[in-house]
C-alpha cells in the first residue's frame, strides 16, 4: 500500500461545496487502494477574522493566546472535512496537531517542528480510515498549542510525509492549491509561460524566495532535507501538476527552469564611505532594527573608500532613509543616494552549475532589447538583474524567451512520457 | 488564599465589550487577594453557527466529529478572555479541557466527567496567574475531544471547584449568568416573585427539572454530590445573587421556596386496559422509542381493569398518539383519550418533609379561586397539579401567594443579615 499525504489550502476548503470536492479528490486516491493522510488549513478568511476579533479584545495580545485562538481555525476544517468524507462513505478521523503528536520548539506564532509521531496515523491507516490532520499547528514539550507561522500547513504535510516515509511506499506528498503547478514564470506576466513537470528542491526554493507563491520556502527546505517528493496540483482540476524532487543528472541538462520578477524595489547607496569592516555591520544592524528586509547587497571599493548599494521594497524606503542617514552621521563622511522605480528579474536553474554562458546569454538578450541593467547579483543557481520598473515585465519576457522557457514544459512532459 | 471558580456563559462573553466586563469582574475578585479560576462557554451563537455549518457538509455528522467542531467554540472564548485579562494587567493562561486534565467517559456529545486534575491549575495559581478554562469539554482516556452536552459549562465549573476544594479555602463556585439569581417563581409570570438568598441543592434540582433555566440539573447534582457551594450571580450587575448549598436545619422552617409552571402539556389516557404488568412496559417502551419525554404518570386500577394517564409536551402529542394506538392494537382492548390545553404548576420545598398541610393549603387556595385540578403528583419535596392552560398563570400566582413566596426573599435576606 502506497501512502499519500494530501494537503488542501484555505481556499480549497473555503465553503461546504469546495469541501465536498476535496472529499471527492481524497476518495479517488483511496479508491485506487492507497493509504491517504489529509492535512488542511483554516477555511478561507477564518484566520483574518480571528485576528480581527483578537484586536478588538486586546491591543497587544500575547503570542501564546493568539496561537490558542488561531489553532481553532484548522480544527473547524478537519472536523468538516472528516464529516464530508464520512458522508460519501470514507471512514475518517479528524486529529489536532497534538493528537497526531506533532511536537514543536514552543516558539509561539513561528514554531519549528521538532518531532512527528506516526503511531496514531498508522493506527488509523491500519483501520482503513483517513486521518484528517490540522495543518499549521503542533504542541510544545509542555503541551502548549503552537502555530508554525506562514506556510505552516505545507510544512505539516511535508513533515507527516517524511515521518510516514511516503517515498519508500511509492507515494508522494500532494499539495493541492489554487494553481495547477509550478510555471516557468508567472503566467499573468508571461502569457507563454509553460508548466513544469518537475523541478528540483533547490530551484523551487530559489523561485519561492523570489516570490513564486506556489509553496512556502520553509516547506520546500523541509522536503529537501528529508527527501520528500512533493507534488503540486490544482485542488479543483485533474491536471498533472509539478513534481518537486531531488536533482537528477538529467536536470542539469536544462540551464534555466524559471524566471521571476520582483517589482517595486528601491536602491539605497552609501557612497564614499570609509572602507572599514565596522561600517557594514553598523549599517545593516540599523536597517534590521527598523524591521526592514534587505534584498541584494553590492559593495565596491577603491582603496580606503567604498560604496555599498542594496535594494529594498519600495514601501520600506522612507524607513531605510532615516536609518541610513543616522549611520552616515555616526560615520561622519559619505553620501546617501536613493533610487526608486526599480525591479529585479531573475532566472533560476540547477544547470547553471555545469553550464557556462548563462549570464552572458541573459545580458546579451536584455542588451539587444535596449534594457539597461543597474545591478547584477548571482548565486550558484540564480542570476538577478536590477532594471527599471517600466522595463521589468518586458525584461522578464525576454529572459524567459532567451532560455526557451515557453517550450520547457512540453519538453519535460515529452521526456517523462517517453 | 481563598479560591473562587467563576463561570461565564455564552451571553456574558457574546462580544468584545461584554468580554471586557467579565475581565473586570474577574480582576475585582483577584484584587481582593483571592485565587481565581475562570470557566467560559462559547460566545453567543457560535455553537448554533457551527452546527449549521456541519449540516451543510453532512446530513448525519458523527458525534465524534461534531465534538471536534463544537470544542473550538470554547477555545476561541478562553483565548479572548485571557487576552482581555492581560490587557488590564491580570496575567492569565487559557487552557483547553485536555490541558487542564478534565477526563471523561468518552461518550461523544454527552460525556460524563470521570476525573479532574488540579496540577496545572495549582501551577498557574502558584504563579499568580488566572487559568481560563474551556467549559463543556474534556478528553477521553484515549485523548479524544469530548463535549459534555447541555449544561456542560456549569458542570465544568462545579467539577473544577470540587477538585480545588474551594469550600475548604473559603471560596465558592460563582455562576455568572444573565439573571441575578434564583427567584421564587419566574418574574415574567409572577411580578411579585422574590429573589432567594439561598436554596438547597435538592430544591434547586427540582426547580431546574421543572424548567427553571438558571442552572442545569446535572451541574446541581454534581454540586450536591461533592458539596460545592454554588453562587448564582448576574454577570453584568453587582447584585448578591443566590447561594445553592447543602440543606441546613433552618431551611426546614420554610415549607416552600419556589413555584414553577410548565406550560403546553397534553394528557394521554389509556382507559379500560387489562391490569397486567406487561402493558405499562410495552406502552412506555413504545413512547421512549418515539423519542418522547414523559412528564408525570398516574395509574388507577379497578380489579382486572386499569387506566394509565401521562402528560407530555404538547408538541409530542401527535407522535404519542401513533405509538399509543399501536400498543392498544396489540393489547386488543381499551380506549385512547387525548386532552390538550393543559399545564402543570408545582411548588417545591425541603420543608415539606417535616411540615404537614402543604398539599391541603395548595388545593384550598386553588379551589377558592375556582381552579379545577385535573391531576396531582407529589414527591418528597414537590407537589404538582395539572390545570387548564388558561388557568395556569393565575394558578401559579395563587400558589406563590398561598406560601408567602413574595416575602420569602426579604425574610431570607434579613435572617442572613441578622
Amino acid at each position: 500500500m502506497a501512502i499519500f499525504v494530501q494537503k488542501f489550502g484555505g481556499t480549497s476548503v473555503g465553503d461546504p461545496a469546495r469541501i465536498a470536492r476535496c472529499a471527492a479528490r481524497i476518495k479517488e486516491r483511496r479508491d485506487e487502494g492507497h493509504g491517504v493522510v489529509v492535512v488542511v488549513s483554516a477555511m478561507g478568511h477564518t484566520t483574518d477574522e480571528l485576528i480581527e476579533l483578537a484586536g478588538r479584545v486586546s491591543r497587544s495580545p500575547s503570542r501564546r493566546e493568539l496561537d490558542m485562538l488561531m489553532a481553532t481555525g484548522e480544527q473547524v476544517s478537519v472536523a468538516l472535512v472528516a464529516m464530508a468524507l464520512e458522508s460519501i462513505g470514507v471512514p475518517a478521523t479528524s486529529l489536532t496537531g497534538g493528537q497526531v503528536g506533532i511536537t514543536t520548539d514552543g516558539a509561539y506564532g513561528r514554531a519549528r517542528v521538532t518531532g512527528v509521531s506516526r503511531a496514531r496515523l498508522d493506527e488509523e491507516l491500519g483501520l482503513g480510515r483517513v486521518p484528517v490532520v490540522c495543518g499549521f499547528q503542533g504542541v510544545s514539550g509542555s503541551g502548549e498549542i503552537t502555530t508554525l507561522g506562514r506556510g505552516g500547513s505545507d510544512t505539516t504535510a511535508v513533515a507527516l510525509a517524511s515521518a510516514l516515509k511516503v517515498a519508500e511506499t511509492g507515494g508522494v506528498c500532494e499539495i493541492f492549491t489554487d494553481v495547477d503547478g509550478v510555471y516557468t514564470a508567472d503566467p499573468r506576466l508571461v502569457p507563454t509561460a509553460s508548466r513544469l513537470t518537475r523541478i528540483s528542491y533547490e530551484e523551487m526554493l530559489e523561485l519561492a524566495l523570489l516570490g513564486a507563491q506556489v509553496m512556502h520556502p520553509r516547506a520546500v527546505l523541509f522536503g529537501e532535507r528529508y527527501g520528500v517528493p512533493i507534488h503540486v496540483r490544482h485542488s479543483q482540476r485533474p491536471d498533472e501538476g509539478t513534481l518537486i524532487t531531488r536533482e537528477t543528472p538529467e536536470m542539469e541538462d536544462v540551464m534555466v527552469v524559471g524566471a521571476a520578477l520582483k517589482p517595486d524595489l528601491g536602491r539605497v547607496s552609501l557612497r564614499r564611505i570609509p572602507n572599514n569592516p565596522g561600517v557594514q555591520g553598523m549599517l545593516f544592524e540599523a536597517v534590521a532594527k527598523a524591521g526592514i528586509l534587505v534584498d541584494d547587497i553590492v559593495q565596491t571599493e577603491f582603496g580606503e573608500i567604498a560604496s555599498i548599494s542594496f535594494t529594498v521594497d519600495h514601501g520600506d524606503l522612507a524607513d531605510v532613509k532615516i536609518a541610513a542617514s543616522q549611520v552616515l552621521d555616526r560615520v561622519g563622511t559619505g553620501e546617501l543616494a536613493i533610487e526608486i522605480g526599480l525591479a529585479k528579474i531573475s532566472v533560476v536553474g540547477t544547470g547553471m552549475k555545469s553550464h557556462v554562458g548563462v549570464a552572458s546569454r541573459m545580458f546579451t538578450a536584455l542588451g539587444a532589447a535596449g534594457i539597461a541593467i543597474h545591478n547584477i547579483t548571482t548565486s550558484e543557481i540564480k542570476i538577478s538583474c536590477i532594471v527599471s520598473k517600466q522595463d521589468a515585465q518586458r525584461a522578464l519576457g525576454i529572459a524567459h524567451e532567451a532560455f526557451g522557457l515557453d517550450r520547457l514544459g512540453a519538453l519535460q512532459a515529452a521526456s517523462t512520457a517517453g
